[in-house]
């Protein structure tokens, strides 16, 4: 298998992902390969004190750079020759059997959209993270890849997380649930609503009903699905208020117990990389004809080490082909 | 002033309505009266044990309940003598000048948006409830009043939360964010794009831009402006969270200083108050014609007072006269 990474991504490139690229080395079987993508000068220098990653790391140069904050879509117009670009499109042409991110999350999703096909009967692609809560991890998808859908596209996504999370983590029939504002069946907006009954057509979804916010911490779903704008939303305030609420209970803790401030701070890590997305494998976008896997901008070397793991379970447990299967199976249910 | 108080809303109503009103005995002017509106003998029940109160609390009876699961509007016709639907009529016929409940969210404001009209220009009511963050309190608006929204209604929120800021709080031209994706100006859905537009045409509106779920943490805005489906979501979302890791970060603690327990517990606890709803004083539904203040569910008798307390300093400071000046202030600036 080879995987391409985007050397140029995170907020640490490419320094992050040439360790995280040599960290992945003891996941690599004999003929297995990581191509690094994006500039090679600097790539180089990154690599220039280590040995032996000739083995198994190739280089390929790709002249542009996108930035975390650049316009997505633009971006990719005005830097064909960007490393994303490239990455995308090395996928496309089959040189590539995976491609991994660090960066801009828009220009990579944008990419990949353009590049690769959808998967059969996909209506459009969608971002699943695990998100690691105090009573298991819950995929949520979509986080952000469509911010204007439709109930077929979440009923899509919760089929996608489903089996993304059975093949994957070995959940066994994922309980899914629709994110609403209330837990009764008439409560949602027309989304949810035209949601629910797609849902609930498809045995090949163990839907449970619409969940709230809280639920996600309360062990009722595996699955949680979103429409990208609220995935989004709650992704990026579930990060925020891990870190704030953490730190400002170790303040007031070391005031009431100054002499134990070690010990405090030691339970705050442990706590702390109870949340950290670096011990997770990246996010895969579920619903392209390719394996695309999104890393956090802050990644460290572990994060992209991670990523490589989950593209490599992504193609062995042959995910898309069972998205595919399933994709097929609700549209016969659908048209009777 | 005469202030409804919804007896039979809450988690523990009866009891905490009761204790509430006597607990907001000492906010009182001596010609303010509470009216406690439910089932009376219940009512009297709660009240045998107390002296004086006959001095400042009336008692209306209203046989039928709403309970907290039962369908908003459909409960309202069938159950025209609940509480909640006296207490609403009541305030129609300004026999009182205020209403309170902590009783099923959606019944109340079906209730008030059905018997009392809309202030003049108002699209639609919102909720605006004050987050409790540590970098200060950030108002959200709306946070479900309505699902549906559309680009006016949440110009209207940043406008009406920003008058709530500035009269009740006193934070000087309160800085509006608007819950996105993504803070530049193109990311977005297109309710997003379409209020963008509308914050930054009104002078009224100290729009600072799209603002993130972390945001929300970060102190960079006053008012976060969002639809009622994101934001009830993220409002339950931060209220599980904050229990969740809370308890979680407590577990950790105590198993690496089992000598500390108690004073683990204790920081916690005041970590834990600062997320106390019951220490606000409950939610205005901004753009209604009357003052309408939503208290949670699970209210204690603190919460009740508080919002008490709440709908006084509403009445005071002639909130909804100063909501209807700036929204025909902004319709003649976008008329030119």
């Amino acid at each position: 298998m080879r995987i391409g990474i985007d050397a140029m991504g995170g907020d640490h490139a490419p320094e992050v992902e040439v360790k995280g690229a040599l960290a992945a080395k003891e996941l690599l079987g004999k003929d297995d390969r990581i191509v690094l993508v994006g500039q090679e000068p600097a790539v180089r220098q990154q690599l220039a004190q280590e040995k032996g990653w000739e083995d198994f790391i190739e280089i390929r140069h790709a002249e542009q750079v996108i930035r975390m904050d650049d316009p997505p879509v633009e971006s990719l117009r005005t830097k064909p020759d960007s490393s994303v670009a490239v990455l995308a499109q090395m996928h496309r042409d089959r040189e590539i059997d995976a491609c991994i991110s660090a960066g801009n999350t828009g220009a990579f999703v944008a990419a990949a959209q353009m590049r690769l096909r959808r998967l059969q009967g996909v209506h459009r692609p969608g971002i699943a993270v695990v998100a690691p809560t105090w009573r298991g991890p819950v995929a949520i998808c979509d986080v952000g890849a469509n911010v204007s859908c439709r109930p077929q596209h979440l009923y899509q996504y919760g089929l996608m997380a489903s089996a993304y999370l059975s093949k994957i983590c070995g959940v066994e029939k994922p309980r899914v649930g629709l994110l609403s504002v209330g837990e009764e069946d008439g409560k949602g907006n027309e989304l949810v609503k035209g949601t629910r009954e797609l849902m609930k057509a498809d045995p090949n979804v163990n839907f449970i009903g619409n969940v709230e916010g809280r639920d996600l911490f309360k062990g009722v779903c595996d699955v949680m699905v979103a429409d990208g704008f609220t995935g989004n939303v709650i992704l990026k305030l579930m990060e925020g208020m891990a870190e704030g609420i953490i730190r400002a209970l170790v303040t007031e803790m070391a005031q009431t117990m100054p002499t134990q401030v070690n010990e405090i701070k030691l339970a705050a890590k442990n706590i702390a990389r109870k949340y950290d997305f670096n011990e997770y494998g990246g996010a895969p976008l579920l619903g392209v004809d390719g394996i695309c896997i999104i890393c956090h901008g802050a990644s460290d070397f572990r994060g992209i080490k991670n990523a490589v793991r989950a593209a490599m379970d992504f193609s062995k447990c042959h995910l898309n082909d069972r998205i595919t299967q399933l994709l097929s199976e609700g549209e016969r249910i659908a048209n009777g």
